[in-house]
Parts: C-alpha cells; structure tokens; sequence
C-alpha cells in the first residue's frame, strides 16, 4: 500500500451538499452553528452554502445570511456553489467567501440534458465564457470536474474514453484561455463507481493526464459530516449520500494517513447535524464512537 | 487487481446474526418467511437460527420451530448456531440442518473473559473436547475461527503475532485429533479493521498458512441481508452491524465476480427484512435498487 497518501485534503460539503437535500426547512441560525462548530475541527475548506435561485431550492435562500452569521476562523477558507453568473455575483458580494473557479462537465449526456438543458456540444461551447467571467472577478480556474463520470442513472454506464476526452477538452479550453486546470475531480454522482471502475477511470484519466492532481483516489476528497445528503435531482429514492467526513477520518486516521482533523469534535458536529436534520443520518462512527476514545477508556 | 477471486462464496445470516440483535419480538412465521425468500435467490448456505439458551437470547427460543417451518429448497445448506454440546445436540435433532464443525479462538483476550469466562490457556485446553464432540457425531471440523482478529473494544487493537500464533495453535490442535482446518475466518468482531489493518494481518496468516483459504480478504463471507444485526454483547451503542448482503453482492457483480445470486430477489428479501423489523436497515442498494435494473430501465 506504498501508493497511498501520507495525507489527505477534506472538503467538508454537508452544509450545502447534505441540507439541500432535508425535507423539513433548516434555521439559519442552525446552519451557521454547524459550520461554526465544524471550522473547530480541524477542517479548513467548508461548503456553506449554495447561491441557487430560491424558488429552486428554497432551503438555500437564506445563502447571504448564513455566510453573514458565521464567525470566521483564521486558517479556514469558507466557501459557497454557485451555478451560473448570478449565483458567482451573490458569493462575491459576500465579501467573507473563498472563491476558486472550477469547471464542470458532464460525463452523462442524459443527466447533462436534464439538468443544464444542453447537449455535449453545447456543454463544451459554455466554458470559455465561464472561464471569462472568472478572470473578470480575478478568480483563478485550477479545478476541472466530471460530473457522474462512473455512471448514470439516467443514462447508465458512461465510456472510459468519455471522460478522458471530457478531461482533455476542458484542459485544452482552459489552456486556450491562459488557465492551467491543475486539479482533476471525478464525481460518482449516483454511486456507479466500484473499486475496480475506479481503477479504470482513474487510470486512465491519470495516464493521459501525468501532471495533473486527481481529486480522486489520491488526496483531495469532498466528503459531507455525519453522511448528510445526497443528490435530490439524481432519481434515487433514497440517495445513498455522501462519503462520511468523520468515517472517512476515523479510517484515514487509523490507516496512518494524517487528516489534520479532531475526530472527537468532528464527531460532535455529526451528532449536531443529526440532531439538526431531526432523522438518523447514515455515518457510523458518530454512533459508536472512535477507537482512539475506547483505546482510551480502557487505559 | 488480478488477485480478485472470480467467485464469491457468501453464507447469509441474516435471519441469526440479524434478529438476534432486535429489540421488539420478531414472530416465527416472519423468520421463517424470510429464510425461505432468501432460499430463492441462489443463496445456497444460510444460518436460520441459533441454538442458544432461550434465557440467555429468548427471541431465539422458538429456532427448533424455525428449522421445522422452512421449506427446504434442494441445493440450499441451511445451518445453525450453537456455542456448546447442548446447542450441538438441538441442531442435530431437527434432522435438517447442514452441520459443520469449527473452532472458534478469541484474539482479544477480555472479550473472552467476559464471553467465556476463559483465559487463553483454557481456552486452547477445550478445543480438543470440541472436536471430540463433533468427531462423535461425524460431524468434519474444517474451520478454524478467530473473534476480533482486527481489535478489541474492551482492549483495543490485537497484535497480528497473537492472530497467527492462534491460528497456529488451533491448527495444531486439530491435527492432534486427526483434523484439517482448511478454511481460516478472520472476524472483525468490533469493527476496529481497515484496508490497511486487513492487509497486515490477511498477508501475515497467509504467509503463514500457505496451504489454507482464508475466509476473509479472499473468497468467503458472512453477510446479512439488509445489513441486520450487530453484536449486542460488544459493547458498541448501535453497533455498526454486518455487511450488507445485497449491496456487497452489487458491489461484485458490478466487478465481474460472479456470486451466483439473483440481486433483484435478493433486494425483495431485505426489504421484506426491513417490514419485519420495523424500522430502518442500513442496506442501501435496496433503496436505490440495483445498477442492472437501472440499465434495464432506460432500454
């Protein structure tokens, strides 16, 4: 296992990622305690919130107060999604965010026509602008991302050479605007992916692309606390969610690989995010604690 | 990833493993309605029931009405569990069940002493009464077992020496009466097992044993459909429970490992697990449903 990291990056998301999906509407007030309470992990790059349109997710309309409400800790970059130019505005106009440009294609022509209404030419045709809109604010664009690039439920299995090629125009468009896209992320955005698929897709992304970091598989990761979320426009009754940010610490922990990250207080913000959401979430370590703490006990 | 095996060989416990751990009564004829469900999705080795002291586990005093209900289907092992010759000598009188023997050693040395009341010296002294027993009944001793291979709630992690030193010893043992331990399970009793760990301790019994199939890491596998269960005696508050049959079962089909088994039945058992139980089970593909029917959808 001489080909794993010495160290991992998290990006926790289940603010955004893991309360859009909740039924039952979020007090701002709880979502900007969550946050608070996850920048005393350890965790430095927390997804707040999201700069959607409000009548499409209604829970996210209070975006600005929640990035208001947050008391920032020095070494923790805070940051928000947004979907197009007016969703960017709202997140500069906040003056409190991290921003970094990032591209995203989608690997599922199916899942791209639903949801972006355009087809892989048109996908293709709308990044310079994007790229373009970035470099006006002074944004750099180092993150290139393929969207459900394992497979889809709409579409089902999606070529390797797809998304490889996918990887490749973004780079060659990023290039022809002066960006280096440095960081690749591949997203299995309906849990198609299986250790061998990763093996394949990763490969071969890898190959064809040597300089480049890959978000997957190697160290960067985004993950939601306590498992929260899922993705509510992916057809899956019951979406499987997110990797767990404190499971996935607990074994990055006891796997040697350093995370930079209190288990404990993390822990602690699982069992905030589940009393919050009012409903069991799927993470496992929040329920029976960490193996540093019963290691502990019995000392 | 070469050294995948081409086949899986899961035994389902579900209907033991499972309900032993559940609060509220679960009525015979549910138990023996999901036993014979999971018979009809090529599941060919199950473990209906346990055959322990009814004061001691009382949702299992009905397992002689259990085995007497089922139907049995050719083709299909169906077993029990028992911890000593009394439970031996109940499952022997129902005239139905598969019997194999094994030998079961505890690695952590506490969790023996409040399972079993034993020190190790005793617990390596009664093995050869054990397989006296089994000997006595033709019953073949194969399977040699080792509890909390990878760590210990009650006394953290267990060295990898102590785990192969056991399994040396119980082979030892065996030999002295005439018996082969050809097949070695690892069981990570309490959860405390990662990749990491698995490949530490898998790496150094197989160094050990070449000759032997490891029960895990390699092709053999408890399961329990819908993820049921846990053990209650682990001291683990919402014990993290088994692997989830169905969705490991997904896993391999989608990685070209054949398990023989009909997913698409496979999820209708947990489901029907998830209705006897009454409340949520950690499952997740029986939510989603399987990648096959996905595909097979949008055909």
């Amino acid at each position: 296992m001489s080909n794993l990291p010495k160290q991992v990056y998290i990006k926790e998301e289940g603010p955004r990622e893991g309360f859009q999906i909740e039924k039952a509407p979020i007090a701002t007030e709880q979502k900007i305690r969550l946050v608070d309470a996850l920048a005393q992990t350890g965790l430095d790059y927390i997804q707040v919130t999201s700069f959607v349109h409000p009548q499409k997710v209604p829970g996210m309309a209070d975006a600005e107060a929640v990035v208001a409400g947050i008391t920032p800790r020095e070494g923790v970059r805070y940051t928000g999604l947004w979907l197009n130019q007016r969703g960017l505005e709202r997140a500069i106009a906040t003056d409190r965010l991290y921003l970094e440009g990032k591209l995203t294609l989608y690997a599922s022509n199916a899942f791209l026509k639903r949801n972006q209404n355009r087809d892989p030419a048109q996908q293709l045709a709308a990044q310079p602008e994007l790229i373009a809109m970035y470099q006006a604010h002074g944004i750099p664009v180092r993150t290139g991302f393929v969207t459900a690039a394992f497979g889809c439920n709409f579409e089902g299995d999606v070529p390797v050479e797809r998304v490889v090629q996918l990887v490749a125009d973004m780079r060659a468009i990023a290039r022809d605007k002066g960006e280096d896209l440095s960081l690749i992320g591949l997203g299995d955005t309906m849990a198609w992916a299986n250790p061998e698929r990763i093996r394949q897709v990763v490969g071969a992304v890898q190959d064809a692309n040597p300089d480049v970091a890959l978000s997957l598989g190697v160290a960067h990761l985004d993950a939601a606390v306590a498992g929260l979320g899922g993705c509510p426009f992916a057809a899956h009754a019951g979406a499987a969610g997110n990797i767990c940010t404190e499971d996935f610490v607990s074994m990055c922990e006891e796997m040697g690989i350093a995370t930079g990250i209190d288990l404990e207080k993390l822990i602690e913000c699982a069992v905030l995010a589940e009393e919050i959401v009012g409903h069991p979430l799927p993470g496992k370590v929040k329920t029976g604690g960490s193996l540093a703490a019963l290691r502990a006990r019995r000392g």
